[in-house]
């Protein structure tokens, strides 16, 4: 068994020079790319994302996982291309056309079941996922994007955590606030709560909680070249609780919540209801109460296409808002735009 | 002051025959318009609804409200077209080209505030729709449409209910289950819960109010002609609760429903996570557990298309999914496609 922070043998070594690298390739950053559950299309999508250096200069990317989850991938989207085995991040020649692997053969793909919930490929994706933070903390890597996993399964595997998000903050000891946003070309969505139970959810929106994500918002978008976003926040209750008529949240906690942004400075309105928010214009960000407010829309506005940053963590991480299609794993159908989307918008955000 | 049910002196006449009616137009139901709260853009939805005649055979249409107040919507909508004031229903001639009008005289819009929320105009409006479900109760009328209300004027001119179709159903001393399907193009909407607070709805949705929407989901459709509707129940919770990880709803409340439904015979499966369900094909209705659910998504999909029906209640209503657009009263540029689609879709119902 890997265990977090184990099994990289050499120093970190941020000055690492590459021998042939542009200058461009030596400013961008160093992100570990883990392939995710091996029982859906994340390693399909994986090697869409390595495929022919699609990514250019903006990215130096090294698969850590399992080589032979790496190939089904590559079997799975029917390409092919050169990698080469590291045994650390330091060792990496990354002017190299060779993709490269830290293999850490801890998962046969053939072992287990194709497109069903295995709690042993989430017991192993995790170890993975927590060997890449291993990296990240102690400054090898830059970031950290990774394809689909299977939340059930990780769960079964032992990896307790409502989502990857809250296992990475844990893994990190990261104590503060930290979320997720979707990036839909240039929409960005940041959520209050997320992947929790709607009765749980309304304990959870509280007037600093909702501050948080504001706040958080905001600092995301100006770091990734947003000079002032304009954020809109949604109401939780139906038509925006209808004046105090279907609920008081949007009175009590959302509006205060909301001036208290403002008053620092910041451009933020609402809450409007959640229906009618996403045909309003003139807004860069929607700050959601709920998943499903934020996701239903951002699903029929580009179903394929929604990046996911993690946002308030010491270390970035990128994914997709889709998961491990356990329907249509194996048939080479599955669509990169959104894996390579995340990485593009972390690694710019990341600069 | 008018009470439910008073102010009509003639008795019902359900054969009142048009003189120089098409065997169509006698066949077509008789639909009182009722004209919305006036500070709102109703007004205007009906003079765009009225004009031209452009429901043609589809419906007999009088307008039950106050002449200055269609008079009002005919200027906002830069429309003009005959109208006869009429003083009962069995007194119209349903052949006249002329718009037949039971005039209230019990709202002078030139004295109640435009685009503002109106306790006055809230209290005048709710009078009317009470006058018109006087009518339907006693067979004059087949169907009620309505432009769109506000609900908060509602609640302030004393009229005290959630929203409209809580209102009806008191009115007709309706004990039964009732709810509102939406309707955008063939696809069908309905909801378990809808004008409540986020809090409350969570207490609202049991095996058994699951169970009477999707039914009553089936009847309508069945009775709009659909001979046998398909039907895709939402989720509660995000991922439609990740296998009990995210709350318990799915496994415990709503499969159950959905397994009664389908031994019974109907078409029905879920619980599907509401921010896929919308992409996946082959349903002819989605029914949701939340307002939010199901309107982000109708809006996106056809901002202003979605026609409303009541589903359940002894007499029919149609209505639109949009309000009374304060933003927009006045300015002449109200679109009425849900309304007139509303009204279709009814009148297809009723035959």
């Amino acid at each position: 068994m890997i265990l977090f922070g184990e099994g990289v043998t050499t120093s970190p070594d941020h000055a690492a020079a590459p021998r042939r690298a542009s200058d461009m390739t030596e400013t961008s950053p160093r992100i570990a790319l883990m392939l995710g559950d091996c029982t859906g299309i994340g390693p399909e999508l994986s090697a869409r994302v390595l495929h022919g250096r699609i990514l250019g200069d903006s990215a130096r990317l090294v698969v850590v996982g399992d080589m032979r989850v790496l190939e089904q991938g590559m079997r799975d989207a029917k390409l092919t291309f050169p990698v080469k085995r590291v045994t650390s991040i330091g060792a990496i020649d990354w002017a190299d056309e060779a993709v490269p692997v830290i293999d850490l053969q801890n998962i046969d793909p053939k072992t287990l079941p194709r497109a069903k919930v295995s709690a042993e490929s989430g017991r192993l994706t995790g170890e993975t996922l927590a060997y890449a933070i291993g990296l990240a903390s102690r400054g090898e890597i830059d970031a950290i994007t990774f394809a689909p996993l299977n939340k059930a399964a990780l769960h079964a595997g032992g990896w307790r955590y409502p989502d990857e998000h809250k296992m990475f903050a844990h893994l990190l000891q990261h104590q503060g606030y930290f979320s997720e946003m979707n990036v839909l070309g240039n929409q960005w969505m940041a959520r209050v709560t997320s992947h929790v139970s709607l009765r749980e959810a309304l304990d959870l929106i509280t007037a600093h909680s909702i501050e948080d994500a504001i706040r958080l918002s905001d600092q995301t978008m100006r770091r990734a070249g947003i000079a002032a976003p304009r954020i809109a926040v949604a109401a939780l209750n139906p038509h925006g609780g209808e004046g105090g008529l279907f609920g008081r949240e949007e009175i009590d906690i959302i509006k205060p919540a909301i001036d208290h942004a403002v008053a620092d400075g910041l451009s933020v309105d609402g809450p409007f209801g959640a229906d009618t928010m996403f045909q309003m214009p003139g807004f860069d960000a929607f700050v959601v109460m709920l998943h499903d407010q934020g996701h239903v829309a951002a699903k029929l506005l580009a179903e394929h296409a929604a990046a996911a940053l993690a946002i308030g963590t010491p270390i970035l991480f990128s994914s997709v808002a889709h998961g491990s299609a356990h329907d249509i794993a194996g048939k080479g159908v599955a669509d990169a735009t959104a894996m390579i989307e995340a990485i593009l918008r972390m690694a710019g955000a990341r600069r």
